[in-house]
Parts: C-alpha cells; structure tokens; sequence
C-alpha cells in the first residue's frame, strides 16, 4: 500500500520505556532476576469486597450493555464520595463512567477542544495527556515547570502562555512523574486564571486517594464549572478493569451522553458492578492499609536515592513515583537507564518519556514493589553508579 | 461559561430511540409491560465456560494491566480462528484486542483517516460510524443502497461516489439494520476497487457467525490490506465484556501499537480471560445452538411482518434485525414508533437511526426476544395497525 497514515500518528510519540521493558522481557527470559520500577502499577491485588462484587455479578451471566453514562448508582455513589470527600455538591447526572481515566480524557477533550486549538499543560508530565490532544488535531504548550511551584503549573504561568487559540489548562495533582501535590491556594489561582482567560480547566486527579502528608484538593472545590479526570485504577486498585469516571459540568451533561454513545457504547458491566463495593467500609479500610504501606516505601526510596547523590528538589507526597535529578551521573537519561538495564537488570523510566524540559536529567522511579526489592534494587544501583 | 463547544458536536447525531426508551422505562413504571424489539443486544445470557474463565481470573485478584495490544495468547487464539473459519493466514501481531467494536473502529481511523477527508458508507448504516469519522473531522458519504444490491455498497457505487478527498470505504456485512449479508463476489470487488482507487478499506464484521443460510466471508479472503473490525458482543454473546478486535494491515503493526497505549492503555483484563474460552468446543456448541433459535426467530418475525403487510424486499440473512417497510401505514416511521410505544408498550428503532435515505419509511425490528414474547408483541402491532 502507497496510502499515508494519518498524520497525527507523528505527534504522537510512543513511550521510549517501552523499548527498555521489551529488552527487560528478554533478560528475564534469559534467566536475569528483573526488578521492575518502572510501572505505574501497585503490585497489590484488587482488593477482596470488588472482587467479591464483580463474580457476583459475573455468575448470573448477566452482563449485558448499561447505559452509556453508566450505572445509576455507581454514579451516585460517586457523587456521594464527592460530597465526603472534598464536601462538595454534584449531580449524579454529571458522573460518566468510562473505560479508565483513558476514556474519560477522550471524551471530555471530545466535548470541549476544537482542532487547531491549543491546551496548555505542565512540562513534565503523563505523556498521554499530549497525545488526546494530538488526536484530536490540537496542540500542546508544553510549560516547563520546576521545584520552585512545586513542579506544578501557576495563574502566573498560565498568564504567560495563554494564547489566542488556546482552548484551556490540563493539570495533574498528584502529579506524574513528580508526585507533588499542588497547594490548595495555587489550584484555586490556577482555576481562577483559567477562567478568567475563557477557557476550560482540565482537572487529572487519578492519583488522588493516594497522598502521604498533604491531602489533595478537588478542582471541583474551586469551581463548578470544571472537567475532573479520575480513576479507580490507581488508589482502588483497579487498574486491569479499566474503569474510571468524567465528571463534566452541568450544561454539557446532554453533550457527555451523546458522545459516549458513540464513543465507549458502555463501560464493562463487571468492572462497574465491581466499583459499587470500592466505596464500602471494608474496601476503604484496606486501601488506607495500602496507603500507609506506600507511604513507607516513598519514605525509603527516597531516603536511598538522596543516600547515593540524586537531588529530588520537592519530596513528593503523592502518587507512586519520584522523579529524580541524576544530572551527577549522567547528562543523557534514557542511556543511563538502558545501561542501569544492561547492566543490573532494573527497569526504571527515562525522563523523556515525560516532556523535554531537562528531561535527560530525570528519571522516574516507582515505587509499586516491596520494600525488600526496592532495597536490592538501591544495591545495584550504588553499584552500578561505582563501577561507571 | 459562554464558551463554545467542539464543532464535532454538532455532526454527531444522538440515536433518536433514546427518547423512546426513555419512555419506554417510563411506561414500565407506571407498570405496563414493555417488549423490548429495538435492542441490539441478544436476551442469552454469556456462556458458561466464558463466565467460568472470567472467574478464574478474578479470584486471584491479579486484574492487573495487560499489554496494549491485548493477550498474547489470545491474539494467537484469534488468529487460529480466521485460519480454521475463513482459511486465511494473519499473524497475531496484527490482532489488537480493543474495548469492544467501538475501540476497534476508534483505533483503525485513529491510523489511517485525516481530518477533512471522507469515508464511503452505505445509507442505512449503524450510526456510530459516521460518528466515529465526525470524532475525526472527517466527512461521511452516505450512499443510498437499495435492495437491487442486497442493501451493499458495490464497486460501481463507489467508483461512482469516490471524491479527491475520499479516504476509503467502511462496509458492514451481515449488515445492520438490513441484516443482509453481501456476496462474495460483490464484496471481492468492492475490495478490489476500493484499493485501485488508492483508499483503504474497513470491514465491520461484528455480527459474522450470525448467519443463517449464507455465511459471511471475511474481507481478509480478498486481500491482506484491509482493516477488519471485530467483536465478542455478538455471535460470541459477550455485550457487556466490551471486547472486540482490529485486525491490521502489518505496515501497520507499530502504528496500531502506539496508539492503541495512548488510547485505552489496554483492554479489560478480565474480559481478555474470559474471551479465551470463546473458542472452546464447549463455547462453539452453545453458540451455534443460539444461532439455530435465532434462525427460528428470524422466520418467525419476518413471516409475521409480511402477514401483517410490512415490505421486506431482502430477507435477512444475518444479524439479528429485520429493516420492515412500513410505508403503506404511514410516512413518518419516528412517529409511527412513538405512537406504537404509546399505544401498545413496544419499543422499535426508527429508521432515520441510521441514514436519511427513505428513512421515513422504515422501522427496525430487533428479533433479540423470545417467540412468545414477539408473538405478543405482533399481536399488539396487528391492533395498532387495525385501529389506526
């Protein structure tokens, strides 16, 4: 065939750790005892009431279509979680459940970004958050941030990039790669300055649930008028069933369901009689158990990465993840983390995979194994950083 | 917010049966019993070997990702599958594992169809891919097919149709709503001229297995170039798993790969599980019994529509749908739907659901109920009709 593929397959970037697990597949297959840091998946499994609930489910056979915005009562208990949670007030009718955060970007960008535009978003950050805007032909102003706002955008920031096709802000908190969490005051300017631009503010808050000092605030706290990403992949353990949610403001509820019609025709049946038990007591009191258990292994990888002279400029305080300075070792990243590979059979993520700004100096560890692996796998980093 | 939408909006349609199912429930509660004939969605429930293999799964609790492109094992299995059922030899590189049809449909015109071209489709049509190309910015031609051409596009209709600007043509056989299933040697040279003018071509293929007299062949036994976009909704009774699979072209391979990650991350994990026992002996046996009662159905629902006076000018062969002409009761089928939902509590789809071509002419009957429950519902239209 002579035909040209599209042509935003070439904005859209692959992950370059994708290479590196492919050559960690072939050294575990040669018999090498892989540690792997590089994902962005806890190694606990789903925890025990959801698991509960989706064979309950699965057993009758009945696992036909719900409605395209999803289970009636799953979308209210999710806006009672909200009113817990963040104390704010929403319409169940504003909950749309999707396949995972994935879905949920696609159909809000869907909704609200015109091709051509521009969405502005923090330079680092989740590559795929670039690539939904790419899809549907707009752009991103990638901003570089730094220690100094917490790796996180600012109104001033936002003011400074903002321009006439611009179609709003996409911001993540906790962030990935760097786990910080944005201050209350710093989202509320953020959202404010959004606004006040005329655009749309994107709110990714899949990390949140997953914090360790600091709590994360909602965008929806702010302003009633924002779209909010989240996920039962990440803090309910959910990450194989693919279901997360959209809340979308009110207004555009009728413009939500038309288009996930098309899109998604429904989220899994199993997935989302499975969620309804995420929010009982017995699921919570686990997943604060898992909590604590993340929160001292952050404590730990970063005690030993700051131990063997990488910088981490702002100690993270959510998520799974810490993006660290390894600039005293290496002036290329990627390279450094395919020799780490090589060499001591651990698999962490380069910083490119997440933006350019000083990316070669950056690479992201995950914490989502034991304490006992990261520690063998903090040995033959200092070994492997001697021998260099 | 006075900020304005995504033009896509507006060239997506909403499906019209909506607003009679909304009804539909709302005459339920007020305690009338409603027949459902307007649901694409069989009343079995998943066979038992797919909910036992699910299960399996699920208790170990390790839902955990999957790769982007699915199950290696079972892309395999469907690769064996096109080998054994259609003869044709593809690698299990190029089966991607998708959230349903819908995934795989979003993923083919995410490779290879740019904004501002069109897509070549057959008028009536299941509406969700028109919508799939507006997602893009792409155009739709809707072509009027009648029943001279077993209501199929051919390769005069395209030639006829095809623009500068064309990108390829989608084509849907067993055909929804007609049900028909194109012949061979019509689709070998729809193929044939689809790739002589340079586009590509997507075979939608999500109701082979339901045939009852012809079997549908696959657009593989014709080329290896085509897109062909699969589901385990249907023959395999899978609806609310939300799995389906993309066969690609193997240029294609990597492309695929790269979006399929930023588009779903990865398919459900537990209905990867489950789909591989769809293949299973005892899987088969029990699907083919279904076919066998559908096939009954079919006769049933399409001797009756004639007795009472509806046209059907090509007798359905596949699907599970019979495209009723009910012009000589009136010239507003929508209309002719919500009085009969009003009238007598059953719900049928309206024509202009899938094209605008005579649409005002047309109901689609779903035949996804049992014999006794169409055998009620046939005694109500003869009534409605009668009182007219």
């Amino acid at each position: 065939m002579d035909k040209t593929l599209a042509q935003r397959l070439q904005t859209i970037s692959p992950f370059y750790v994708m290479a590196l697990l492919h050559r960690a597949k072939e050294l575990a297959a040669q018999g090498r005892d892989v540690i792997h840091m590089e994902v962005g998946e806890p190694d606990f499994p789903t925890p025990q009431p959801i698991v509960d609930a989706a064979i309950n489910l699965i057993k009758t056979g009945e696992v036909k279509y719900t409605s395209a915005a999803g289970l009636p009562q799953l979308r209210q208990k999710i806006a009672d979680y909200y009113q817990h949670t963040y104390g704010v007030s929403i319409k169940p009718q504003q909950v749309f459940i999707t396949p995972g955060a994935s879905g949920a970007l696609l159909l809000a960008f869907g909704i609200a970004l015109n091709p051509g535009q521009n969405l502005l978003m923090s330079d680092p950050c989740y590559p795929c958050n670039r690539n939904f805007a790419s899809l549907y032909g707009a752009d991103t102003i990638a901003i570089p941030v730094t220690a100094e706002s917490g790796y996180q955008l600012t109104a001033a920031l936002i003011h400074q990039h903002w321009t006439n096709n611009s179609n709003g802000v996409l911001l993540a908190s906790p962030s990935n790669p760097t786990g910080t969490v944005i201050a209350d005051a710093q989202l509320q300017a953020a959202v404010a300055a959004t606004h006040a631009l005329g655009g749309y503010f994107y709110a990714d808050e899949i990390y949140h649930g997953l914090t360790y000092g600091q709590t994360a605030s909602s965008a929806l706290q702010y302003s009633d008028e924002v779209f909010v990403i989240n996920s039962f992949s990440k803090y309910f353990g959910m990450t194989g069933w693919r279901i997360g949610w959209l809340i979308v403001p009110e207004v555009m509820i009728e413009s939500a369901e038309k288009l996930a019609q098309t899109l998604f025709i429904a989220t899994g049946t199993a997935s989302q009689y499975a969620a309804l038990a995420a929010f009982s007591a017995e699921t919570l009191v686990e997943l604060e158990r898992r909590r604590e258990v993340l929160a001292e292994r952050r404590d730990f990888l970063y005690d030993s990465l700051l131990r063997l002279g990488f910088k981490v400029a702002v100690k993270p305080e959510g998520a799974f993840y810490i993006y660290a300075d390894c600039s005293q070792f290496t002036d290329d990243s990627f390279q450094f983390a395919a020799d780490f590979l090589e060499a001591e059979a651990v698999a962490v993520t380069p910083g490119k995979d997440f933006g350019s700004h000083d990316a070669e100096k950056y690479l992201r560890f995950a914490y989502t194994t034991s304490i006992a692996r990261m520690a063998e796998a903090m040995e033959r980093l200092e070994r492997f950083i001697q021998c260099r």
